[in-house]
C-alpha cells in the first residue's frame, strides 16, 4: 500500500516539530509538504530550524532525520492543499482562523489550534473516547460546503481529564468535577514560553484562557451527538490551572462526584479497560494501555510517567474515596502534553479517521 | 518588665533552627535553655551546629546571633521545666509523646509535632482563628493534673486553609471544601528532606499522612468548643497533597461550597478584614494583615509571596466563583510553611496566650 | 543640601526597573524622569508595567514606591538632559549608541551597555577598582567636545571577577586567569531571558559574546591609565561562560597564576582588606565589605550569598593553592549580577564620581 | 556458548541498581547473585526495593525484569565467589576495604568503590583509554596471592576528563590541565544524596574529596606502566568541583595546555577518531563512539546529550583555543556519570577484560 501525502503547517514550531517527529517512518503516512512563514520559505527545513550562529533548534528528543531536513519549506500561504490526504496544523488560533476553512474545503485538516474547537459543527476527538462524533464531520461538511473538514484536537490539559473521566460517566455517570492542574513548562510553547525567572523555585496559578478551555470542552467531549449537534455533558467542571517548574507532562488532581456509587475497584477496573475497542485495530499511534493504573502511592509523577507507552497513555494513581462527595472518588493523573496532548494525539486522530474513512480515501 | 525565660527543645534541627530565630531579639521572650539530644549536649550552640569541616549548619536566612551560639547544648531528657515561662518543641511525634508530658506537669508546652494534636483536651491553635478554644487548656490541665499544658501547633498544610475558610465559614457558612496542595520541599525537613533526585523536574502526589491530618485539622479548629469537649466543624473537607520543586511557601488551589451566597466581594472583603480583633492587640509577631488579597490574576506566587508580612500573612488571589459548587468560591492561597505554618506561628500564639494569662504567670 | 535630580533612559525594562529600586529613597539623588520607548511614554510609570490583566510587571524584591508608580513616562528620544545631574541608561546597544552621544553632549550618562565600553576614551569603573581612571573622563569630553560624559559599567560577570582579581593584582602580579562563570538566569533579562524548557534540569554551555567581554573588560579595568590611554593588565584571561538554573547571583571558579607566591593567608587578607579607602567614605550604596571572605568550605553559593552586605559584596571561598599553575591560587566566587553587577553598582559608581566632582556640580 | 555467571553486591542501592539495568538482557553475563546487607537478605530482590507502603524504590529508567525482581537478596557476607566468572561491586569505601580482597581471592570483582583505587598494584580502567595497564593485574595477583584481582573504576567525574585528554596526550603531549565541573545530583546517591533544599536555585562549589580523586586518578590513568607501576602522567592537573540543579550528567569546563601546538580540526579529529581500536570490537555495552563532537556552540548540554549512545559517549563541544595558555585549547564535556562513569562503563571494562582472558576462563 503506497502512503498518504501530508503537509505540517507551522512545522518549524514545536508544536509543528512534534508532528515532523511523530510522523517520521509513520507506516501510513509520509510527509510531502513542510510549511511555515513567509520568513523560512524557500529555505531547506533544516536550515530553517538553524540560527546563524549554526546552532539546530530543533526540540524533540527523537532526532530529526536527515530525509526531513533536507525538505524545502514552503508559505503557508502559497499551500495547495489537493493531492493530500491530510494536513496537521500547528499554528496560533489567529492565523489558523483564515488559513484552516481555505485548506479544509479541500483537503482534511487536523488541528491543534483552538479557532473552531467550540463551533458547533466541529468535532473534537480524543482517541478512544469520543468516535461517535465523527458524524459531526458530515454536518460540519454539509454546513460549509467543503470537501475536507477541520478536525482541532482538545486543549493539552483537556485530553488527561476527559479521557479519564469517560469511563467513569460510562459505568457511574459523573456528577460533578473538581480539578487542579500543574502544567509543565512545554505547554507555553517556546515565544517565549514560561521564563526561567517566572518559574525556577515557583508556582504560576494562572494559565490565560486555560480553564475555561477544560471547562467547555471536557463537556462537549464527553456529550450525546443527538441529530446535527452535541449536547454538552450534564455536569460543571471547576478548574484551577497552574504551572509548576516540570518541562513535559500535565499532572491533574482530579475530584469527582459520581451519579451511581462506585467502590474503588470497580473504577478502577474501568479506567484499566477503556479503549479495549480502540486498542484492538493496532493502530500505528496507538498505546497498549489508554490508562495505566499505578498502585504506588507515591505515582503517578510527571518526570517517570509522562513516557509511558511512548508518551499516549495516561497514568492514573492515588485513586480513592473522596471523603467530601456524594459517591466521591479522587485521582491523580499524568498525560503527557507534547504527545497524546498534541501532535502524536492528532496522529491517532488522524489514523482512527483513516480507518472509518474519513482520511485518505 | 524583665523577660519570659523559654526553652527551645529540637534546637539544633531545622525547625527548632526557626524557633532560634523567631525569639531572637524577642521584646518578652528569652531564650534561656536550648535542648537537643545527647549527642549535641555539652557542646556550644554554634559548635553542635557545625560538621567537622567546619561548615556551619543553619539553615535560616535571619543571622545567627552570636549570643545565642555561645549558648551551652542541654540534653533534653534532662531539661527541668522549672522556672521556664514556656518550652517551645521542634521534635519528632514519638519522643514528643515522652518528653511534652513531662515538661507540661510544671510548664506550657508550644509544640509543632503532631502526638498530642488530636487528643480531646488539646486546643490547636491558629492566630486569629480558635481564641475561644483556649479554655479547653482549663480542661486539658483538670484532666491531666498539669501545672502547665501542651498547645501543639496545626500541621503547615491546614494553617493556610483553616485561616482563609475561617473568615467564610464565620459569614457564610462553609459547606464543603475541596482542596489541592502544591507544598514546597522545606515542608520535609533536612533528614533527609526531599532529595533533590526525586523533585528537580518533577511533582510527588502524595505526602504521608499529610491529607489526613488537614481534613480532620481544619475542622478540629474550625469547630465549636461546647462544655469539655470541641465538636468538629459539621463539612467535609477532601485533599490531594502534593510535593513540588519550591524551596518554601505552600500553595493551596481551594474549592467551597457555602451555605449561603456570597459575591467574590464580599468573600473578599470577609477575608481581608479578618482577624482585625487579633491583629489590633500590636502583638510582636503579628503581621499587619493575616490574610493578604491580591488581584493580580498571576498572584499569589510561593516565590513572591511567601514572604509577606515576614512570611506571616496569608495570599490569596484568583478569588473567583466557582460554576461546580453551590454557593461556590474557589481562590488559590500561599502561606509560609516553616514562618506562620510553624515556629513563627507557634510564637505567636504563645505571644496570645501570655496576653490571656496562661503563659508567663 | 537638595538632591540630584537624575533620569533613568529605559525604566521599564528589568534593568530600569532595578535602577528604580536603587534609586528609590536615595540620600543624595532623586528621580525626576523616567523614560521608555514611545510606545510607554505619556502613561503613568506604575500603568506602563501594567498588562491588559492587570498584573503588574514590577520584578524587583523591592516594592515598587507609590510615587514613582505615579510619575509620567517620558519618551527616551524626547528626553532634554539639560538640568539633571546624571542619567542612566539601561537599553540595548544599539539605541545606547544613538541616545547616550545626545544625552552626553550635556550631561554626564552612566550607562549599563556595551555600546562604548570598549572606545579608547571611555573607562569602565568598578568601585573600588580603578578610580585612577577617572582622568579618561577629561579626555573623554576634550576628544568629544562633550559637557557631560559616558561612564559604563562593565559585563555583570566581568565585575566579581576584575574586583577579586585587583587586590592580588596589586599585591603579587597576576600572570594569567582561567574561570568559568555558573551565571544565573537574570543576567539574560526577561525578553525573553532563559527559557525554561532550556534551563531546567541542565547547564548550557555558551552565552553569546560574553567571553570576549569578560577578557577584554578585566583587562581594561585592570589596566593602568598612562597619558590619555589605558594600557591593559598584562596578563591572559580565559574564559569559559555557562548559564545553570540558579535566579540571580553568579558563580566564578578562578584560577590565578601569580608573579610573586602568596599565601592563602596573604591572598585572604589582601582581599578581605580590599577597598578599605573607598568603604571609609561611607557612600549611600557601598556595602560593608567589597570582598567577604567565606573559610565554610561549601560556600559561597548563590542562594545563600548573593544577596550579602544587599547584594553589594563580593563573597570568596573555597580559597586555596592551585596545583597546576606557577604560584597559583584558585578560588570560587558568588556576585549579585543584578545588584552589584549592575543598577546598583552603578549607582555607587555616580556616588564616587559626586565625591571627586564630576557629578553634580 | 553459556553465558558467565555473575554477582552484584550492593544490589538494592542506586549503583546497584545500575548494574542489575546494564547486566539485563546481556548477551555474555548473566546475574545468578544478588548481594546486599543482611537487612535485605532472605527477600525476593522486588520486595527489598519495596517500602512498607508498597512504593517500588527502583530508580533507573529501564523497567526491572521480573526475573530479577524475583531473585533471593544473598547476604554480602556470606557470598561465595567460587562459580562465580566476575563480582560487581557498588558498596562503601568502607566495606569494599573488608569483601573485595575476600571476593578477590578466587574471583575478579570490578569495583565503583574507590578502596583501592590509590594502590600501586591496582589498575583503574576507563576503556578505550589504558588497556595497556592490565598487565598490572598480574602483578596484583602475583602480589597479594589472589586468583582474582580488583578493578575498580575511577569516580565518575574522572571518566569524562581521562577520556576527553587520552588523544590529546597521544597526539600533542599534555602539559597541564584545568578544570571546573558542574556536576548532577545524582553523582551523590540518594541516602541521602542532594537535599532538594541546597541545590534549587543554587550551586554549591565543593564535593568533599572529589578535586583530590580527579587529579590524581587522571595522571594515573593516563601515566605509563613501567615494570611493575604506573608512573603517573606528568602534568598537574586542577580542579574545582560543583554541584548543579542537574539530574543526571556531568558538565566540565577543561582548559588545556599541550606540549605541542594542536589546531582545533587537529584536536577535533583526534578526539573524533579515539578508541577506534576499541568500537571494532563490536562489545556488547561499548558505545558508537568514544567521544562525540558537537559543533553546536550551545553544546554540549547535560538534559540534551548525556544519553548520548546509551549514555555511553561522552560529548565534546565549545572546541576552541585557550588564549591564557601555551598551546591552548579549551572544550566543554559531558559525561553520563551513572552510566559511563559507572555501572555501565564497568561492565564495558569487563567485556574487555573477558577478551583479555581475565575473566571467564
Amino acid at each position: 500500500m503506497s502512503k498518504i501525502p501530508v503537509a505540517i503547517v507551522g512545522a518549524t514550531g514545536l508544536a509543528g516539530q512534534q508532528f515532523v517527529a511523530a510522523l517520521a517512518g509513520h507506516p501510513e503516512l509520509v510527509i510531502t509538504q513542510l510549511c511555515a512563514s513567509a520568513r523560512s520559505a524557500g529555505k531547506r527545513y533544516g536550515e530553517a530550524l538553524r540560527d546563524d550562529r549554526g546552532a539546530l533548534h530543533w526540540y524533540c528528543q527523537e532526532p530529526l532525520p536527515d530525509v526531513i531536513a533536507a525538505m524545502p519549506v514552503v508559505d503557508a500561504e502559497a499551500l495547495d492543499p489537493k493531492g493530500l490526504g491530510c494536513i496537521f496544523t500547528a499554528i496560533e488560533a489567529e492565523p489558523a482562523r483564515v488559513l484552516e476553512p481555505r485548506y479544509a474545503a479541500e483537503t482534511p485538516v487536523i488541528s491543534t489550534a483552538s479557532a473552531f474547537r467550540y463551533d458547533d459543527d466541529v468535532p473534537v476527538f480524543i482517541p478512544g473516547v469520543n468516535h461517535d462524533h465523527t458524524r459531526l464531520i458530515d454536518v460540519q461538511r454539509r454546513n460549509r460546503g467543503w470537501r475536507g473538514f477541520i478536525s482541532p484536537g482538545p486543549n493539552c490539559t483537556t485530553v488527561g481529564l476527559a479521557l479519564t473521566l469517560a469511563p467513569l460517566h460510562a459505568a457511574f455517570g459523573v456528577r460533578r468535577v473538581i480539578m487542579t492542574s500543574m502544567q509543565s513548562c512545554s505547554g507555553a510553547g517556546r515565544s517565549p514560553g514560561v521564563v526561567a525567572l517566572d518559574i525556577i523555585d515557583n508556582v504560576v496559578p494562572f494559565i490565560p484562557k486555560e480553564e475555561d478551555k477544560v471547562q467547555i470542552e471536557t463537556r462537549k467531549i464527553l456529550g450525546a451527538l443527538a441529530g446535527d449537534r452535541i449536547t454538552p455533558a450534564d455536569f460543571p467542571v471547576s478548574c484551577t490551572c497552574t504551572r509548576v517548574p516540570v518541562l513535559e507532562g500535565h499532572t491533574e488532581a482530579v475530584f469527582v462526584e459520581l451519579a451511581r456509587p462506585a467502590t474503588v475497584d470497580a473504577a478502577r477496573a474501568a479506567m484499566a479497560g477503556f479503549g479495549a475497542e480502540l486498542l484492538a485495530q493496532g493502530l500505528p499511534s496507538a498505546p497498549r494501555r489508554l490508562i495505566a493504573i499505578s498502585d504506588d502511592p507515591y505515582r503517578p509523577q510527571p518526570r517517570l510517567d509522562r513516557d509511558a507507552d511512548g508518551g499516549m497513555a495516561t497514568t492514573v494513581g492515588r485513586l480513592r474515596e473522596d471523603p467530601a462527595l456524594p459517591n466521591g472518588l479522587k485521582y491523580v493523573l499524568v498525560s503527557h502534553n507534547t504527545k497524546m496532548g498534541a501532535a502524536k494525539g492528532a496522529v491517532l486522530t488522524a489514523e482512527i479517521l483513516m480507518r472509518k474513512g474519513y482520511i485518505g480515501k
